[in-house]
């Protein structure tokens, strides 16, 4: 099943979010085996100025965006997200994170999609998994988050 | 066992950490049962311009912030996120969300701590766990995250 | 609102499930607040000869029976397991092990559930949560897992 | 790296725990990409007589062992299990399970892996992930749960 959004859509859809803004992201690529998503170190992403480590709760955050936006990719509609899970690998030190996400399984009611998260040197930093639920009726130009 | 942490000690190791400041997280109540915080809600940190609704992310740092401060209250210790899982039970609309975390597992490697986050009208809108693993040797100073 | 099934109900509807009654479960009481179910050791639920532990798969469906029994006592509608996750805090030695579970939402789609499991001395052994799913239609008499 | 246990030596710390035993579980290939273990359907392991499907339980404890056997036979050390998250992906129906486990963080005090549960077809069952600690003094003949 091919996606029904090319990525300049994506991109749009990310930019309707102001924390998205805030985060700084860019769809890179997103075809039927991923949707890779890019995010750069900012001071204000910090979370410990002596490590200058990115915050976790930034990394949950590209977690449960580039899942999201595996499944939006797919649809076209807008999601809900239900529940979320990360693993903090190492600490998140990078000029810029790559998320890759994948589709795990789609279904009628749910959605479920994987995450890694990387840092320069291509090095797993963070991984995780988002459970979605589709909102079927929303206008199509509303942000699902 | 007792706090080892003043309320005013937890708010300078919060405000420690950039992404923190950056949410604006003010420490309210730390005692052996429970960890208060506060984030008002400020439009960058909506994830929805149509719901108002705040963005998932930051319900998600809250979780993993607030669960970590219930830990660092107790112990004084710097520590570092294992994993972290949110359950969204409702949009997170309001003028200020309180998490609060309450201590499940004080163990010698590893912590477990759950947070809940309500509305203003205390509604519960997001609950979540959090792991940790304690990082004996940091300078005291050091933020954990 | 109070629950539909009184705890005859619920025994019987546990003791639908073949591996239920492998396990053993007796339904001890289920109100508003809470369903306490309990499980006794057996050899063949051990997981390590030498500490003599239950296993972590016996703890991990002992989370997901509760959990989903603390839904099912409230709606008498059947239900699928959406996900689990189960902390483990301590080995689990013990002749009989109490399951403590309470709902924390009960939604129109899905259901969240907490669990907590401890020892003959009430010590926290593991706890966890479980996301379900209503499955409006099927029939009364049927076993939701 | 390579793996230190042979397969042989993985089935025999498999049969070393008694619930395992029960399960009928059989460890099938090993090599640094994955671990296969395979698990037969029996009546007992149902959990609804109507759907005939396995257990939710069942497929948390496949996760489980799949996922931890996927770290020692790399090891050869005991762990315990620190969490466990399992999605439920659709009815598990099937003469035979198939897990295949993969290391996703090998570290000096944790290790994580994903363990992915399909049925006869091929078909994606459940899947998930577990946290593991090591438990690095334990007698080399100890069953690790």
């Amino acid at each position: 099943m091919p996606n029904l959004l090319t990525i300049a859509e994506i991109q749009a859809r990310i930019d309707l979010s102001p924390f998205n803004l805030l985060l700084g992201l860019r769809a890179e690529a997103a075809d039927e085996e991923r949707f890779l998503l890019r995010c750069s170190m900012r001071p204000e992403l910090c979370g410990s100025p002596t490590t200058q480590a990115v915050h976790g709760g930034v990394l949950a955050a590209l977690v449960d965006i580039s899942a999201s936006f595996a499944v939006i990719a797919r649809t076209g509609q807008s999601i809900a997200t239900v529940d979320l899970r990360i693993d903090y690998h190492r600490p998140g030190i990078a000029r810029e994170f790559l998320a890759e996400a994948k589709l795990v399984r789609l279904g009628r009611t749910l959605a479920t999609a994987d995450a890694r998260i990387s840092d320069d040197a291509g090095t797993l930093v963070a991984s995780g998994r988002a459970v979605f639920m589709h909102v079927p009726h929303a206008p199509a130009a509303e942000a699902s988050r």
